[in-house]
């Protein structure tokens, strides 16, 4: 692994994205939340991405030149014809354009249909903390990767649901980011990599049995066919219908109200049609938004502050490790392993883009 | 256990209630939601609630004849004031209130500060769905029980959220009702009158150890010193931070929006001081609502029809299980137990209500 500076990801990112046909402003904002999910230690969804964007656009089945197209326009809501293109830049405008509605209007929700992957759904949702409101974040994802409480084989995607608030303090918001399963795709990668043992519960086969052989699992998860993550919970006696019930919730939200697909209704050789639901709350059309603030820094003091069961494990709130991660990387570097390092070679060498790690 | 007719079940809480001092119409209301609430099975949460609600009356810390009043009213968002009266009446005029301002805005939400107990998340979340809408629903809770990932000891609400859409049967919109913990407080219950051994990963000790003892986890409950409710995950291992996450979500949304109480915070001998959100999105605003609930009841559908690991134990979907109960009980009466009766039998002499069971 070598670690580079955030200014070096962010530079390669763009001369990639602009060699892809990416229009400058948005090559620069989608490099932004690039490298920001990078920095926070997400690097599932960061530079990382970028050869699996370079497969779809080869394919045919992603618009790098995309112009997104507000297609329906109301006071409070909006939704957005994201052109086949990248979620990125388009998330970041749907947020803007959201929180400037919540505004003025109290709430307001902005839904992106015909986008694909667009990172990690916190970035989004804190763009709303930072402006003093609540944001609510949700996409559906291309792969079906969990598999619904008692069934046979998989049907939801990871389905993520981010959710931020405001403190006090502007870069502490309360910042939660999840998928609606256990763990997500990349986790299972990771132990693979390793080749570590799963934990129980994580990956389940076809008869609903945990997967623990990192090897196994991953060889399943890219078939689709049988067996798959678990829902939130793990199994039906830890509730698992509940993290099941959100995933569908989500797909609800982000796939069904912005009219994009449900993955297994997709041509699985065809775009992605991902959808994403951007919901923003002003606090202030509810009572005094300082009060809000004061309220929210309170209760998550109060939670890191609670007695732990050991004490180098302190409790955290969410956003917590990531913001951890954060200083340590904009002090020491974004690690890019020699692998990654090598299939961007590949892609600037390809597509005329400078390489610059 | 004998089973009654609803409409008498019906009767005898709105008899109850109307002699407590609930105005005529929220009396009819309250009776209408919980009869509901047993007609679905979630028993912990309908008539049983009367003893508790009795309890809490007569220490002068629940406002029988609490006279709710709407503190501040824009296009899109309202502040009630519940009058520190009981939740449920308030709870059906907000989710009318934010549905009718959904329908004419797109999106609106409703906050309730100064409430107590409302009974089960998912009834308010279904009016929604019943009139063509989203709903979602979220409420704090009096009582600590979860505890925070990594935690000693409980802050936390089971903080429920309920999120409810419809398709295009009205009896059956997609409906997720659930606690932001593995279990509720209730199942719990249910374990120790049974005295069945718990379920490893639903209630944690002072150590984060499971408690299988329900005799123990419920003692534990009942104290809210050491150990708890495990979050939605059950350990850290599979990934409890997200159910902790969302309960905290839950408390920002209900809680701090409406100006409520936050557990840790609240005088213990005091009123509850609960919060609730009612949100309310009409498809309309996105696009076509009939083809909303179209994609809706296809995805129901599928999921329904996926193969499931033993067929006798098919896949379902949010909402069903609920609808299996009523049927039945619809059928065969609402099953109260002798101890239920006699606590009523009780109430009703020292209020001068009739007792019909």
């Amino acid at each position: 692994m070598t670690k580079y500076d955030p200014s070096i990801i962010e530079d390669q990112i763009i001369a990639v994205l602009r060699a892809w046909g990416l229009a400058p402003a948005r090559a620069a904002t989608t490099a932004a939340v690039m490298v920001d999910t990078d920095l926070a230690g997400i690097d599932s969804h960061g530079i990382s991405m970028l050869p699996e964007y370079y497969r779809l656009i080869e394919k045919g089945l992603l618009n790098a030149s995309a112009e997104p197209v507000i297609v329906h326009d109301t006071p409070t809501t909006a939704l957005i014809d994201a052109d086949n293109g990248l979620g990125h830049a388009v998330t970041v405008h749907a947020m803007h354009l959201a929180s400037s509605k919540a505004a003025q209007q109290g709430i307001a929700a902005v839904a992106i249909r015909r986008s694909n992957h667009f990172g990690a759904a916190g970035y989004y949702a804190r763009i709303a903390a930072e402006l003093g409101q609540i944001g609510l974040v949700t996409s559906t994802t291309r792969t079906m990767a969990v598999v619904p409480t008692r069934a046979t084989s998989p049907l939801l995607g990871t389905n993520p649901l981010a959710f931020s608030a405001p403190t006090q303090n502007s870069d502490e918001p309360f910042l939660l980011d999840m998928s609606t399963s256990t763990v997500a795709v990349n986790k299972v990668k990771v132990y693979e990599y390793r080749d570590t043992p799963l934990p129980q519960g994580w990956v389940l086969d076809g008869e609903g049995r945990s997967v623990t052989s990192p090897r196994d699992a991953y060889v399943q998860l890219r078939a689709q066919r049988a067996g798959g993550l678990s829902p939130l919970g793990g199994s039906e006696e830890l509730s698992s219908y509940k993290g099941y019930g959100l995933a569908v919730m989500v797909q609800i939200l982000a796939g069904v109200l912005s009219g994009s697909a449900f993955a297994p209704f997709r041509d699985p050789n065809g775009p992605g049609d991902i959808g994403h639901l951007c919901l923003v709350i002003d606090p202030g059309a509810f009572g005094d938004a300082a009060t809000f603030r004061e309220s929210v820094t309170q209760i998550v003091a109060t939670l890191r502050a609670h007695t732990p069961i050991s004490p180098d494990r302190p409790v955290q709130v969410a956003g917590d490790r990531e913001r951890i991660v954060r200083t340590q990387r904009l002090a020491d570097g974004i690690p890019v392993s020699e692998k990654l390092a090598g299939q961007i070679r590949g892609i600037c060498s390809q597509t005329g883009a400078a390489f610059l790690l």
